[in-house]
């Protein structure tokens, strides 16, 4: 009862490259800049006009004639912002307030800071005097036209991701629809008889409730993709393929299916896909995740799509082998459909807490905890991985709070706690215990 | 004309306290499990049912009475889910046909998996023979009732973050609303006469367009607070004034400005914050990022509120001095309210590619875009910090790609490049440059 449609196992590197290159960027839409948080930038931004525009103030405080030096001067103008010191020059013996960001009045080459100054009391509310305390040099605590951002400066490179600071830039220059790529929509389902909705609250013999697709759902949408739920569908081989071409006609760049790529009599994603599609691979040599199945599947029509293909992720229906093909496979294919220059996972190493057995065969992803350590062991700071504990595949506690798939070789050895190894990060790592250590601080004033 | 509102600097450190002391989480709400990912839970979850529920094929293949051996056997049922081989018990002598995930029928106490079997191919259709090749003994390939959840199990404990791993295990144990502590709502507004819309396409003298509004927007959603863009107010005290009411009545939890808080005569921010709550502090020793002013407001009315206090921080009008505070104050503001144990950032070390000047007084938070190399100059696997270039505060480019802010004790000394300091990280991590390089696997099979 040898599987006739099984290959051979094909390395992780392998696989992953065959998804890469069945993966090409969507095409570019334009969107508003406050869609665009966290997208792949499809253009190379310049600026229009410089920044500052003008000649501005660094300080709160008086634009002088430098060679002036100290003294008490006429306050000739006041010039915050707008047309405020336009047509008034300030000449020797004269200064003008103006305020951070503000424009410099001509004739004045320098800021001297408010701290540095007295304003004489005594003098008419017309006519302000001020006593500068502080030589200054031409050029001090003015920022010229241009110096943060010149005219036709390359602001934001095509490839660029968009973080908060790069749609701050954009709204600098003035620039509010984007060209970005957009990231991939996904129709989800997941397979098998035994499987139940999460909302049953008594289980009857022989069921179990589906947490592949809330969990996939939810790793989906922190890619930023839109997800359609495609419900559970029984091992029904009629069922499986119509819920299969409603998926594909449906305009989805992704299809991710869980269960039903296993050695089972009625394990009919896989033959499904092949009958849809071209599979690439069907077994890669790794644990959790040996049935993983990608196919690409090229719909009949291509109006109301992105792309011209379709690629289908048959994902192992036990759930840590699920989640851990999502974030190998899945999540670069996403990135590079998304326009990501470099769709890989970060990739660090970390220090083991305690020593793991390895597989004999297969290249093992061990679901473990990342923090990082003042002294990691070795006397210097760096990352130290905590194990999740037991990697049963059904075992989905060995995927919570794991921040990291720690990557080890096969040798059916004992790597002893205190190596490195290689550790895949899969979370967010902002969301990694932080401290609160600043530096201490000894205050001059 | 030194102004009378302002104190003495206080350390960073000092400061961040103060911010944290002043925030309490909020009142938990119950959500939908799609709703609460991202957020920390504020209870604990216990299994109510045993996974599995039922003793469990962990292969596609034959329940067997290991002690039978090797041999041909009649292949009395088939079990894949549900009530399939209820009251069917296989004794010596028979089999089981069985599915990964599928109950095990009475009797039975092993798999073999399909791959060491052979179904003899001349038995009749009702009565199929299939050939055992290998010996098992008795647990192999089953997983016992609740051996991945046992009943009563806790399975998230309160303080928990929900990621997709932890909504998949909320899934499988039917727990579909959850009590979280939600994040908090954020009005924000910009302050300053210089300041227009970013839409304007052409500026005249004295405008630049304001970046920081949507630089924080884009920011604070990406720590999932919803935000109220409350536009841009001029440097008029009864207009500040009336937005900040607005603001504290209209029931948010965070009042972010920017702008106004410095040493100008019409940085009306500072005082009114003080006129309407408390100042924490309005001068901190850190480059850039001064001028920071914290307050607290106790709003007259708390019905339809989540928090029965306002915090305010206002953030320096200078784009960089804006965002560095933002994520070195408001992000722990915002996680300690959201719920979470440890609000710190995380801080790791680099090592430095170029030397560094650092401040004589402040502690400086220099801009670096950092990744993770195999060699960080020392021979070890480590991060390496690139600078941004010129950190001048009205640079926003300085933030550009910036995923982390290096830690610079003030010294005024050049720091050499090789030399670790500590890192901030700012930003998703996930987003660095990954390497596709798996390690070489020799495959046996
Ligand atoms: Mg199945
Ligand atoms: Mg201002």
């Amino acid at each position: 009862m040898a599987s006739s449609a099984t290959g051979n196992m094909i390395p992780v590197e392998a696989a992953l490259e065959m998804v890469l290159n069945a993966s090409q960027r969507l095409p570019p839409i334009t969107v508003p800049i406050h869609d665009a948080l966290g997208k792949i930038l499809a253009e190379d931004v310049k600026a229009s006009d410089p920044l500052p525009p003008y000649p501005a103030s660094i300080k709160d405080g008086y634009a002088v004639v430098a060679s002036d030096g100290p003294g008490d001067y006429p306050v000739i103008t006041e010039s915050r912002a707008g047309n405020d010191a336009v047509g008034v020059t300030v000449t020797s013996g004269t200064v003008a307030y103006v305020t951070t960001g503000g424009p410099i009045p001509d004739g004045a080459d320098a800021v001297v800071q408010v701290e540095d100054t007295q304003l004489i009391e005594n003098a008419s509310a017309e006519s302000k005097i001020v006593r500068i305390l502080k030589q200054t040099s031409s050029g001090v605590d003015i920022r010229p036209v241009g110096c943060d951002i010149a005219i036709g400066d390359l602001v934001l490179k095509s490839g660029k991701r968009l973080g908060a600071a790069e749609i701050g830039l954009l709204a600098t220059i003035g620039v509010l629809m984007v060209k970005i790529y957009p990231t991939p929509s996904v129709a989800l389902f997941s397979t098998g008889d035994e499987l139940v909705e999460p909302t049953a609250e008594c289980l009857t013999h022989g069921q179990i409730r589906d947490s592949n697709r809330a969990m996939i759902l939810a790793a989906a949408s922190q890619q930023q993709c839109k997800v359609h739920d495609l419900g559970i569908v029984h091992d029904n081989e009629q069922d499986i393929e119509r819920v299969l071409e409603n998926a594909i006609s449906s305009g989805v760049d992704i299809i991710i299916t869980s269960g039903g790529v296993s050695m089972g009599d009625r394990d009919f994603v896989k033959p499904l896909l092949g009958k849809k599609g071209k599979i690439y691979f069907d077994k890669v040599c790794m644990k959790p995740g040996k049935p993983l199945t990608f196919a690409e599947i090229l719909p009949g029509s291509t109006s109301n799509r992105q792309s011209d293909k379709v690629l289908a992720f048959g994902l192992p229906g036990n759930p840590v082998s699920c989640l851990v093909c999502f974030n190998l496979f899945v999540v670069p294919a996403i990135r590079r459909l998304s326009g990501w220059a470099n769709p890989h996972l970060p990739r660090v190493h970390a220090t083991l807490k305690q020593s793991v057995k390895t597989d004999p065969v297969r290249l093992e992803f061990h679901g473990a905890i990342m923090s990082w350590e003042l002294d990691n062991g070795k006397g210097i700071p760096g990352f130290v991985a905590e194990s999740t504990g037991h990697q049963r595949s059904s075992r989905l506690l060995s995927m919570k709070s794991a921040n990291a798939l720690l990557e080890l070789s096969p040798s059916g050895k004992l790597i002893p706690a205190g190596t490195s190894v290689p550790a895949i990060v899969i979370s967010d790592i902002m969301g990694i215990s932080g401290s609160s250590s600043f530096h201490s601080v000894e205050l001059k004033d």
